[in-house]
């Protein structure tokens, strides 16, 4: 790997003065370190690959840490990572203890803000550029977003708010690959599909106005009916960009890997002095060519093989059965529709959006809009599954609460990637969704850990229950159960010794640890049960009744200890009057870190070995 | 009082066959109605006399219940509700057992949809109506939102997603009335004037044609290049408009106060089959001279004098004394930030926001973005204060751990309305807040029962503390608490009996309730104290020191029990080794209906009369 100039970049001084060939060469070399890096650690390739040359240009350009940037849902943040200071430590990119995927303050003072979920860059761009005025500061804030992006009500929000704030050195960089992770979708898509594809719209600006100008006057009325219009339509023309509506300066488009090109109209941005929005044109995947054609694969990808871009495979695992699933209901109930937040390919809603078109809805990146939109289908009788990430759902709060569970609408939230996520860490983990759901009235939530406990559930959601239903899933495989463990898709189940007085509690994924533990404890003599919660929230009564004469009891809890069914479990058995000792081990500090799944879950004792220890506790002294 | 038609319509079909003469004679008839009533019950009133026309309008055009009316915000729904049977029972508005005040399915199958919090309806509406599509059924679906509701994020996301479908028939009426609750802010309100001040978008579109088709073509290079022009310009101005490069085909501006003319824009727009944006422009007060002069004071007002429009005065209350102490740091600290969405006059921050212009920032009704903003603030060294309703506050789960705990960033969340609402009732009610926020790490929330307790709380917030504080108040006045009670302002006081092993324990403003409780259970021997909690979180250590030894503890939380902090504290004494009996009285089905803050206190057991019941249970027998 030829590295001769990125080895020696320490931070973005370092670029000012080479040529823009200098800087080409140092594009490829960057690409190289990109697509070798992220084959060795898994990572986000295609959307790196797109934002390379633009990188490169802001950092000759601008004059970071003094300007900020401030990169959207901040996985496209390799190449400014390399070029200030963390090339060294690039190769440890997404592993434990290692340099994060997202931009890092903790990591370099060249990030000053942490993104990770989509479309706050414009909002907090705008409030540093705010600060930078009240302390009569001339540093620019630049922020850098992608067209997906910009399906997210924040962005609007922001831009709304921010044009009109002509104090504001702020520069909006719309990074348009034309497809945020999955091929983008609505409207804003469209329109700027009509912006590129009319041949530049400074063109058209220019040719109206010399077109305007020859217009000959002829005829009285005529000539004072074109004279008054000429003024409207130039108006017209020139503010109608939707951008310039909202207030602000439109720049563009502009080729995204053209350095020399950029860094011109980088240089007009810093000179207008009021809002810009700079609207750049890259291509995901841009110099790897299996990533330009599939850069939806590329977008977050495993360990690969850079010849022919193969993963590992992995096998099952619970998005592909739900998705499944999900087929099969929908081919017997014509009821049954699926909604995605630009997620169709991770939560395996592939199959579905191509048999299902009728019933299948990609609402962009806008996860408030999907569960309000859900609770609209329901109204209309339609069964709504809203297939989202954990981390994502956060985004719903209050539409699970005003707009599903007050209305009692039956639709079914299927919650993807919930627990630790691993290498893209803590702004990604699906460790709040438990917690947050539980406080809502009208909701039953199931936490599986198997893909045939899925489907039971799944089932049971859509011809049971009623009102809200979540169905929350690991990312990643089933547990491993004992072979002697028999499920009965009840609310609970229980495996061991059933008489025994000291319970390990738990649910989900980590149920197979905790059956593990249990064995190991049980083959040394010692009583022990696990009981099984499948149905997590209502807490079915029943399950007080079972522990409360128990002398021990210990909860895992793959989520955060606030709110959780762990905390919940404690006031029930405090009000039966359970006088044995409980311990609760759920996730304490609840900005988990990136590493493995397998890492993270042992650095939180929710493993097998730490479970066993913990228990072994009771039959001490 | 003349309800002469009013008293008759049972249904909407009723003023099906009206003249438009006969429609005015009505639409003078409910504005008396909607004055009076207002005017006892209190409730929202300038943006309902805004919409009367607007609602006869559309009942006239189309067919409730089977054509669906989704209200955004809901609040200006009386109109409606008067309409569609509910004339006889409308003088119980916002009472308890009476109708609400906002859209409620349980009360009548011409609410389809409930609303309370803003913008949601483009998103619900779009659900129903393609719900309407998969069924083939061809009714309509109507969404009627403000001004104001487009400042939030969540409208974009929903037109964005809804433009592109042509098979929807869908029709969103944008209520233009130049404000939401507060003067209207941002880019897209500077937008909408310029479009009413076009002097009508339809004729400067016709003029355009007009004139494009009199450009005489003259020389061969001009005419080629006006000839190509001639079209682009066309689709320019055709286009132009924000909402067609959303999708929509736009119509308007209309004056929403001519029945006639209303009448017939919404005929064109049923006949249209394509998503529609009706663009309607009303006047909030129309017909009531006080609230045309000041819509803000009468948007939200309590029982008033019709002649005088004033209001019985209340005396002092936590938001003004918040606003008064806010001002005095700000007057001292140049770093000291205020940011509204859209509620300065409602959060106590009208003498902040024309003192310190340039340190306030109403950024429209987008909590999300404002707080994303405020980090961006804290960023840059300045000290935000985000003064939000607790109800609204939900908006922003998902900002404050990605965007504002995550980052450790110095910000604090001026909770107000936290607890029970009274009269707005269940998409109102402030009674998540504490929950929600319980989850989430680097993060302290006080309580204060008093309005100097409060300014202490302010005070170290922005002093002593880091990372993201939260204060929250009350609606209303500051408790009433026994002369003897002296407060420390630490992290929790003890009132009454201070060795008693008969604890109530409890926070904000039901502590003075508590003493009383307390009071009267010690007038008759028995031997109680109230630890009142001044922090909430992180819950101290000590607390668990002084209670673990009680024989009984009762906890009185005005606020959901699941996630609260008795859910926490029961664990925390639970780990502990407590062996006493533990009581929680909190609310336990998240959705509490309208009716007075002090009935709905009594209704949800947290009034001094059931505290002294149920505490004095641990002396009986």
């Amino acid at each position: 790997m030829n590295d001769s100039m990125l080895r020696n970049i320490k931070s973005p001084e370092d670029i000012k003065g080479y040529s823009f060939e200098e800087l080409d060469s140092l594009s490829r070399e960057i690409r190289e370190t990109l697509i070798t890096t992220v084959a060795n650690n898994g990572g986000h390739l295609a959307s790196n690959l797109g934002v390379v040359e633009l990188t490169v240009a802001m950092h000759k350009c601008f004059d970071s840490p003094k300007d900020k940037f401030v990169f959207d849902v901040g996985h496209q943040v390799y190449t400014h990572k390399l070029l200030t200071g963390r090339y060294d430590r690039f190769s440890t990119l997404r592993t434990e203890g290692g340099i994060s995927g997202f931009p890092r303050p903790k990591e370099s003072e060249h990030d000053p803000f942490c993104t990770g979920h989509s479309s706050t860059s414009v909002s907090a761009a705008y409030g540093i550029s705010v600060s930078e005025v009240i302390k009569h500061s001339d540093n620019y804030t630049v922020a850098v977003i992608g067209d997906g992006a910009f399906t997210g009500g924040l962005t609007y929000e922001a831009l709304n708010n921010a044009g009109r704030n002509k104090d504001a050195r702020l520069i909006i960089i719309l990074n348009d690959n034309e497809m945020s992770i999955s091929k983008n979708v609505g409207a804003v898509s469209k329109y700027l599909t009509n912006i590129r594809t009319t041949k530049g719209y400074f063109r058209l600006k220019a040719g109206v106005e010399r077109a305007l100008n020859h217009i000959p006057l002829i005829g009285e009325t005529l000539s004072a009916e074109v004279y008054k219009l000429k003024t409207k339509i130039k108006d017209k023309v020139y503010n109608s960009n939707m951008f310039e509506d909202l207030g602000f300066r439109y720049m563009g488009p502009v080729d995204g890997h053209n350095i020399k090109k950029l860094c011109e109209v980088l240089e007009e941005c810093k000179n207008i002095g009021s809002p810009v929005l700079l609207h750049v044109h890259t291509k995901k995947g841009k110099g790897y060519e299996l990533a330009e054609k599939n850069p939806s694969v590329f977008h977050g990808i495993s360990k690969f093989d850079t010849d022919t871009g193969e993963t590992v495979s992995k096998g099952a695992n619970f998005s592909d059965e739900f998705g499944k699933y999900l087929c099969e209901l929908a081919s017997k109930d014509e009821r049954i529709c699926a909604i995605t937040a630009a997620m169709s390919l991770g939560t395996g809603l592939s199959e579905f959006c191509n048999t299902y078109t009728e019933r299948f809805f990609d609402v962009g990146i806008a996860e408030e809009h999907a569960v309000v939109f859900a609770s609209g289908l329901a109204k209309g009788e339609m069964i709504p599954f809203f297939v989202v990430y954990s981390t994502f759902l956060q985004r719903c709060y209050d539409q699970l609460i005003h707009d599903a569970a007050l209305q009692k609408r039956k639709m079914i939230i299927a919650v993807d990637r919930a627990g630790f996520v691993g290498e893209d860490g803590e702004t990604h983990q699906g460790i709040f969704d438990v917690a947050f759901m539980n406080t809502i009235s009208n909701f039953t939530i199931y936490a599986p850990a198997t893909y045939e406990e899925l489907r039971h559930d799944m089932y049971r959601a859509v011809y049971k229950d009623s009102n809200v239903i979540a169905i929350r899933y690991p990312r990643g495989g089933e547990s491993v159960l004992p072979a002697d463990f028999k499920p009965t898709y009840d609310v609970y189940d229980i495996y061991g010794d059933e008489d025994a007085k000291v319970t390990i509690v738990t649910y989900g994924r980590i149920f197979g640890n905790a059956c593990t533990a249990c064995n190991n404890l049980r083959a040394r003599g010692k009583a022990v049960r696990v009981v099984k919660l499948n149905q997590i929230k209502p807490l079915d009564p029943c399950i007080i009744e079972i522990l409360k004469n128990d002398s021990n009891i210990f909860f895992f809890e793959e989520g955060i200890q606030n709110g959780g069914v762990g905390e919940k479990l404690a006031l029930r058995l405090l009000e039966a009057g359970y006088k044995g000792e409980y311990k609760l081990t759920a996730v304490d500090y609840c900005f988990v870190e990136h590493g493995s799944v397998e890492a993270t879950i042992r650095n939180n004792s929710l493993d097998a070995d730490s479970m066993q220890n913990i228990v072994g506790g009771a039959f001490v002294g």
